[in-house]
């Protein structure tokens, strides 16, 4: 059957509040930089409180993915949870305008739409302070089969393990793709989430739930608890059949079977924010690879996506990047 | 006495929903590019359904220019009304993490928060669609007389003449302000809106409510109804004891009695958005000259911070004004 969707993405559906901080501030609240930490109601209103201005654009790291993988021109859809508030809205919105499918309903009752907290410091890295809010309700029964069945690759994020209802919509939604014949992907989303479920995500790599595995250094070398990249990528070439590895400015690699295909990163005039750096990424590389490109043009894909978004604040393109892609000489 | 503030903003709190547009998109909506129109709930629902993306970033002309003095360092105060929605939190929350003192009570039932839906196309022009919402409650009683008094310059947006009960307001904070001494400034805020109220513009104006005015090159051709822009400026000159004009990448001009004082523009990288370009040069400008700088200091001031907030997406600064003001050898 022809896909309908180049991919489906499945994640915590979440309104990113970004501001900018110092340093100083990050070590007063004890934060630890570069990573995401869940945060209670409480403690979201007492750190935005403490706030600087701040902006409001849509994000979740899935929800990136697919508005990256729409604004190439690619067929995409997304499965996540919304309440029925100013924020739900607003995210339900913003994906759909960007020409994503995304039919999961709102939750009408029950905690309100998630919201990160996101920091950027002035070397351009992000600490992100996230309040799942409504996304503990995604389950199972939000996994629509007939979208699934439709999407040439299932691609999920690692944080889907922080909600615990969502751990059994993945397992759903892989059963599902797999018995359409269809491609079933990973991001190991932070490396602090790989601590919290190393041996969980291995075993859905060993046992095949799993196809692809995206993943940055810090998250590959997490899972495998090493210091060692080369150590790290060659487990990985063991652990699943596509594995596909970012190294920030030194670009990025595919491993498959024996072989190991890689790429450069494309030049960033202005390093702005690195948020949504991975889930850009991981639409450019998607959006080939559904598309049957060879994977270092996926490669490149993925890289040029990422190249935009660190360029401004938000996680989200600002740019065709069907375009942009045009611009470079990449077709996808 | 001395001043605990600067300036005091007085304006329509908005928060600004801000989405890339194409022209085509204006000629099909009918929209006149660079413009400002008020709109219902009911179109600003419709219209919000056919945006792209956004974000969300708190606005509002006086609002954008009491940020801008904040962070300059100099002392601002602001007067507008928002609901107690989300929005309304957000909005201040914003304005308050800058530094500015805001205290106006919000309304605890009535319309909802005021959004202005900006469209940038890709020339970095803006088309502003506002529901103004909240805006409407603002009334001589939120003219907090100990604030006003307290302030070196008042200064009120043209758009205060949009809702009805604002425009008492603004004549009882004139009224105030004068009896203690301090100076009143009026910013045209939008030629359309000077086509509005032009003769209750110059009638602010004539009858000495208001000491200094501030306008772009369309607004004061459209004060006077001629497009030459040297005879607008005489007239100005008579009509007004301190004219401050910009005219984009020709600089601003002040006009004093019969001294004429003008400053280039700082030179833009790269122009991204324009929205806020006339609120952030008139930070920069009453920043100066609350401070007792001599009039080419200000308007260097009100340049630079012209430039920084053009180089960006949102009408507020994202840099610390102070800082970039002393890196380019001016001093607040």
């Amino acid at each position: 059957m022809t896909a309908r969707f180049d991919a489906l993405c499945i994640g915590n559906a979440i309104v990113d509040i970004i501001s900018t901080a110092e340093d100083d501030f990050l070590l007063q609240q004890s934060l630890v930089k570069g990573s995401m930490r869940l945060i209670d109601e409480a403690e979201a209103e007492r750190l935005y409180g403490l706030l600087g201005a701040t902006q409001e654009i849509s994000g979740g790291s899935a929800g990136n993915t697919a508005a990256g993988i729409a604004s190439f021109g690619a067929k995409a859809a997304y499965f996540g949870k919304v309440r029925n508030d100013h924020l739900g809205g607003r995210f339900g919105h913003d994906i759909r305008a960007t020409g994503v499918h995304f039919a999961t309903p709102p939750a009408s009752d029950g905690p309100t739409t998630a919201r990160c907290m996101i920091l950027v410091t002035p070397d351009a890295e992000r600490t992100m302070n996230t309040y799942l809010g409504a996304c503990l309700g995604l389950g199972p029964k939000d996994m629509d089969p007939e979208v699934i069945k439709a999407s040439s690759v299932t691609y999920m994020e690692g944080y889907l393990w922080d909600p615990p209802a969502a751990k059994a919509a993945f397992r759903e939604a892989a059963k599902i793709a797999h018995s359409a014949g269809r491609k079933v992907a990973l991001t190991l989303s932070d490396s602090f989430c790989v601590d919290r479920w190393r041996s969980e995500f291995l075993d859905l790599m060993r046992s095949g739930t799993v196809d692809i595995v995206f993943a940055n250094t810090a998250e590959v070398k997490s899972l495998y608890e090493t210091s060692d990249f080369a150590s790290a990528l060659d487990q990985l070439r063991k652990d699943v059949d596509l594995g596909v590895v970012t190294r920030s400015e030194l670009g990025a690699v595919v491993v498959n079977g024996a072989s190991t295909i890689e790429a450069p990163a494309f030049p960033v005039p202005q390093l702005v924010d690195t948020t949504g750096a991975g889930d850009l990424f991981a639409a450019g590389f998607l959006a080939g690879y559904a598309r049957g490109h060879a994977h270092d043009v996926s490669l490149r894909l993925g890289a040029l996506a990422a190249a935009e978004v660190i360029s401004h604040v938000g996680a989200r393109p600002l740019v065709n990047l069907g375009q942009l892609a045009a611009q470079n000489g990449l077709v996808v």
